[in-house]
């Protein structure tokens, strides 16, 4: 199993597990409902969500004799800031060249 | 071969291509140096070299005979916008039901 952000980056390299919690973010959903629009088992839609659980972005909640699944988009914030820590740096390297060619412009 | 988001996303889900990708927003590399840090075969890293190129998250260049790598961080607006999209999603949902909690109260 693994654990922490490395489940999450795993978790949401799946296009179906994105779909789900596409689904899930406009509100708790039975996980009959979720399935629903997969043309795949309930079986195989319930280990998605499992892995999806186990990352942390999904709760499973009990209502009656009923399974609700909720958003849990927290654990997404890592990936957010790894992202966008890529793309300072970037910044950083291209506003170095900048000042280098505006540098050797004045020379 | 997946294309577009998709390679994306599968790109970044492995610890080992984060890592080549936190390198080179650093700046460009030669490929020896990208495997340098990590203890697998240069073939190894080479491998997951491949799987960036074709994700869009690294372009090689040839230096004399050197091949040096340099990231393009723009692929990975699409994942930074996804989650955004989700978290947006989630704080619409909690500002709905604050509204319905300040309603309740005010009856």
């Amino acid at each position: 199993m693994t654990t922490g952000v490395e489940s999450v980056f795993a978790a949401i390299s799946d296009p179906t597990r994105r779909a789900i919690l596409d689904r899930l973010a406009h509100g708790p959903t039975r996980v009959t409902d979720v399935a629903a629009p997969f043309a795949m088992s309930l079986n195989a839609v319930s280990k998605h969500v499992k892995v999806l659980e186990r990352a942390g972005l999904v709760r499973r909640a009990r209502q009656g004799r009923e399974h609700v699944l909720e958003l849990d988009p927290e654990p997404l914030r890592a990936v957010a800031e790894w992202t966008s820590s890529l793309e300072r740096y970037w910044n950083d390297r291209l506003d170095r060249l900048e000042a280098f060619f505006i540098k050797e412009r004045s020379k």
